[in-house]
């Protein structure tokens, strides 16, 4: 016990109560057949929670927390054993981390190796005695210098051999913990300029580091989920997993669109100029939709801001397309949030979470409601309901021609007239839910 | 001959002229191995210059032609005989047109075929008389009022009937007046909400669509390209060939890597959040890089603004990656650019294709010689040399397995080291020549 | 009456409704003091919704009303009577307009004047017989093509003149009519380029025009509010009246900070890179905000979209900030919002604004809980309780001095600590309100 | 001298040098009457070009510099002679510096005040040895953790009163250096969050703050300018001195229009939606233009970027307005500008500087010919020619009246026809020069 949290108790569901509480998150109440907590399936984020020191481009460290600055293995003891207090307190079933997050860096690769695995014992220790599931794990191949021009597309082949050899440590470690995914963010991957950039090498670097780390996945028996989180920039200038249309096309390159799904976040989606929601369907659409990071950009900020989110309406658009494209096998709902800098008490930490299950537990209801009640999914369906007709299923079967369509469209004279897309109506039938 | 234009001459290559002249473009010049104008390959585009009448969603018209509204055929003879004087003025080698901008809707879709075919056959005597030749044709699906949800991938299967329709025509007008390329811009293939679209659907409607334009395409024995125009938003919120990488995406999904480029515009390239440079360099990468709509958008502008071109730096940067692509085949540089609504006289329209005209000459000038002196690549070339290596060959070879290539950088104990990108030095070396 | 809206039974409050019905926006309902309809003051705006054809930069009308395109004086008032009906099946206590909405345009401004007023008669009949009052009049002075460079900044003297006198006419027609505001957008009082422009010149002709409309109120004895309505840009590249601390300075300028408010439009706020609620709360810190366009702009669409308000969350902080300044007072809640022009149907109209309206209402009843409960206010007191000290505010006041107070800080050794801004708590209790 | 620059000879002006070398910065050139370098007044910035690391959100220091971390008196003296050595190199006139870039911050606001002095008693003899002048100096009220909620607008007094200490110093320091400007930039001088900020009360403490930084100047004797730096976001959601119109409206407000002017930086009117010219024009015409930082923002990045200028179009826009206005008097061209990360070597900071610097000469030439050649000021006037007319005058003239111009309009029956505004005729004009 780190003591960091002995303030706080554990925060259950209590929709009268005027403290801390669950308001809307209950997580045994079955909704589409499961519990809550199997829908929504939480994880808290290692490094926004354990590891940011409240830092920006302006400034340095705001927040005083006792492990800081976590530069020792003691101190990355105490930083985990701060962390599984504070899990236990909100009661998620999971949480995801970075090897950065949670080990100093070691003199060498083999350190840095062998440290990772000793506090992947601390931690398999702790998850036996009761802690979360790891929803995910993944290798931080951003942060060092070493990665500063990419880690699989750096110009370097030692680079893209030293990142290799720390997936597969991290890809490993993730294994042995039971981690029900591995994510890849690529957050040196891409360019600061044009000029000195071979797009063509990287993008076929980036292609044979995936499939080898599909290749591995299956060698060792992980049955998770590979998953890529799209960012359109920052860090750098443009990255290469811009956005979810953007890794599907890499995936179809190189033939992984059968093995790979994507992690996607509200934050990257609004820097690509989607919403969440247009990110989510899509990726449901294209069948590679795997888990969310959940969090708010704010819209007039033009950097990641990685707010927890807090507007229910727009959570309940996400949980929508979720559910529509059957909502999550190994994925979930990781708050990739972090804490504003000026929230600097243990208190805010642990509220801004739990402000933040509430609001999807909330939009998540909404969701759920809307489905089943199918209002909205019936108007789409009669929308479309014309491309029912056997004629027009002709005109997109493969046998069909432009110049046989073409030819009954002249003879049959037609003047098709536009109907209503009633898109005010089902606003407001929506808002019905929210 | 129209007279609209009868105060102006011709333009000729002068660079001491005082008045209209071109300064820069000089259409015989030879570089890298053949004149200027077949490197540029300089195109009008119809609807700008003799269709638009300056009005915006804040106002009507401001121009005053003598051909407006154009609504009958004896008034789109009238704009015909204004654009090829203009061409003429010009010395443009190509001109662009959608079927919409040459003559009136007709009043059934078989009117509407024969009016094309009309002034289809007043453009071929145009033509046959000296004027330009046709870079690309392009049907207009997107302004009448029966597109408003889209033309492929309408919920209405009549209207996908009447667009198959439409394009066979326009694209065997192409045909006939020799085009070179056939465009399709999906002005509204897209959506207004998530609410009422069915993505799967669309998508699928849309491949369909094109799959059978290409087999059309090779029916007729058309061989000239067919291309698509990615614009990320606008008429529409979200439009599916959002940007070079998403059209790719959906190009491999449907098998036509091999079969359709794209016609890359400056001005959707900044409105999805790439510079015109990316957009032209990952088509090069991807090998799909076919023509280009050459304008400037302004930065400060949320919308299309399509202004013409007039910074010469970033010109040369997108001609960079044109010649570094292999410089165009059936492409070209086609100016969808409008004049501003202020700009009413037909002077205005003159000295704005002249200026832009110089514009992109200097920039292709300044690029050619890049290219030629070879500094730039040098640096490129020389910053992935350690790929050259057999070993790092190696890895990126398809028997190369994520745990080999981690037990030898294991084995090896590498610490690479960052070298300095050096972008500054780049870009200084850029501006010598621009 | 027009019929047009025949099928279509005027709305009622009925929370349990399954159609059409006002759910959350209950008229009569008295909160903080009086009846929501006297809070919230709501409004129609003519031009979206009776004069928008549904066209856009891509394509022309979609909509099809018996009374386009009101081009004679029968068909503007055939239009009158379809807008009398609509605002009494919604029951909204205000309308707006602009003359260019109600009365086709003159072959003279004499003409133009005449028809003003013979429309202005034609309404007086129909609110004395039961209609909703005037929120605001206005003069579109953007569409004309006369308007293109500027109306009071235009470069030439007769535009100003022309302004001057449509402006005269409004806004004693606005009088005549008991409309308690008057507003002035300069849709085109900004610049396309810097380069023909001075910024100098054209601000004292904007100065000098304002501040005779508000000589010649007083000199006509209108009580009602002068309002600026700020937008950023669009139509022009820059408008003069950007955001709202640009018209206080401008206000301050010119002497006229006491005479004239500003009228705040969500989707102007956005293009302007700032939420609504930023626009409000530091229009109320100056002391100027006068009415707001309730709509919402698309955010990731960078132009203006005017949809209709559909977020609660966002509704709610934005009339907190009104309440907080003290509520209405001559303004109201204008939809400054359109159909998606695929909303093809009267329904679509009817159903937009009842939507809007219960948004609204919701926002409003969640604010003004939020307000009565005063925690927000409270944790807001305490957060600045120090300056409530004798020797804090002594600093602030005139005779302070830099040196003095540097003095002390030095004397005194102070090393300021610094507390959580607790934004996650605040942002966790506003979310137990809506 | 630190021997960090060793292998890097004093760069000199040589059109036809191969290496590094100015070639269109020639100092000594007469323009418009004076010499480049004082027209250009350039300066370096310190703390990007000497404190620095290379570090970004994601990740940590990249440069390897000798004095760094830079946390004692010493290293800090090795940095001032590294600093030195490369103000000789370049021959560069001025420098600029926080407080915080020089010295260690002390463990007491006494010590840090007696740091600061010794530094600047080592800058004074290094000036006094032929070192550049001092263009201005600042006080950094933003890094430390104390100012997270503001300086001047902090909740606290007691931060109020540290940072009039601070200024104080600061001020006093930059007076006995001869400094020719002091710069308030308020990074944290915004909000976070709305919910828990008084902005009016944050007003007033700003407007005091400055006003006795003004009263402090006239009592010490400094005849140099007070400048504010305007700036949108970033760090904080929301800066109060947002742009040029905000920073007017705030300094009209206190009634210190006449005393301070505004520091205009390129990036940071380009993250406000202005270009960089637009700035520099309003700060013009409203008569507070006071200095620049050069520097380029990526127009596809939302955040800060801080780039060497490198478009001399753009840059030659900039120094036309900044010679319209009269040309620097106490302000200079400061590079705010900071290497991309990935540029470590001590040449890559010498080449970015000498780029830069070559990049404005070239801009600031074609400026002043382009200002002396009168062509573009001529088409200006003579658009605004009919404001020349005495009636036109009588207009704007105290007088004046709303009813008399309008009668006087409606007598005339006027029906002013618009102009062109030329923009493209205007764009090519500029494209001569550039």
């Amino acid at each position: 016990m780190s003591g960091y949290f002995s303030d706080i108790a554990p925060v259950s569901y209590d929709p009268q109560a005027e403290g801390l509480a669950f308001r809307h998150y209950n997580p045994d109440e079955v909704i589409l057949g499961k519990p809550m907590a199997e829908n929504l399936r939480f994880a808290v984020a290692y490094w926004h929670s354990f590891c940011w020191e409240g830092g920006d481009p302006f400034g340095g460290r705001t927040f005083d927390r006792p492990w800081f600055p976590a530069d020792t293995m003691a101190l990355a003891e105490a930083r985990a054993d701060a962390a599984f207090d504070f899990f236990r307190i909100l009661g998620v079933p999971y949480f995801c981390f970075h090897d950065h997050d949670v080990r100093p860096e070691g003199a060498t690769l083999a350190e840095s190796h062998d440290r990772l695995n000793r506090i992947a014992d601390v931690f398999a220790q702790k998850m036996a005695a009761g802690g979360p599931k790891l929803l995910w794990g993944t290798a931080n191949l951003f942060s060092n210098r070493r990665y500063m021009s990419g880690a699989a597309t750096n110009p370097d082949p030692d680079v893209f051999a030293y990142s290799a050899s720390t997936v597969r440590t991290v890809l490993e470690v993730t294994h042995r913990l039971g981690g029900e995914n591995y994510v890849l963010w690529g957050g040196r991957e891409g360019y600061e300029t044009l000029l000195n950039t071979d797009m063509k090498q990287e993008r076929l670097q980036a292609g044979r580091f995936l499939s080898m780390v599909v290749e591995h996945k299956h060698k060792i028996g992980f049955k998770g989920t590979i998953l890529i989180e799209p960012k359109p920039q920052e860090p750098t200038k443009h990255q290469y997993d811009y956005d979810v249309a953007t890794v599907y096309g890499f995936l179809k390159d190189f033939g992984l669109e059968g093995e790979v799904k994507v992690n996607i976040e509200q934050g990257h989606a609004i820097l690509a100029g989607h919403s969440f929601e247009h990110e989510l369907a899509l990726a449901g659409a294209l069948g590679i939709l795997g888990s969310i990071d959940m969090n708010r950009n704010d819209y007039q900020s033009g950097w990641d801001t990685d707010q927890f989110p807090n507007n229910v309406p727009e959570t309940a658009l996400a949980y929508y397309e979720i559910l529509r494209a059957g909502g999550f096998t190994t994925g979930g709902t990781n708050f990739d949030a972090k804490l504003r800098r000026q929230s600097l008490d243990a208190e805010d930490l642990v509220a801004a979470h739990v402000g933040a299950m509430d609001v999807c537990a909330r939009g998540f209801k909404a969701a759920a409601q809307m489905l089943q009640e199918d209002r909205l999914e019936g108007l789409r369906r009669a929308r479309y309901a014309g491309w029912q007709h056997p004629d027009a299923q002709a005109m997109l079967a493969p046998g069909a021609s432009l110049s046989a369509i073409a030819d009954s469209a002249d003879a049959r004279g037609i003047d098709p007239q536009p109907v209503s897309g009633r898109q005010e109506i089902l606003e407001n039938l929506v808002n019905r839910y929210v």
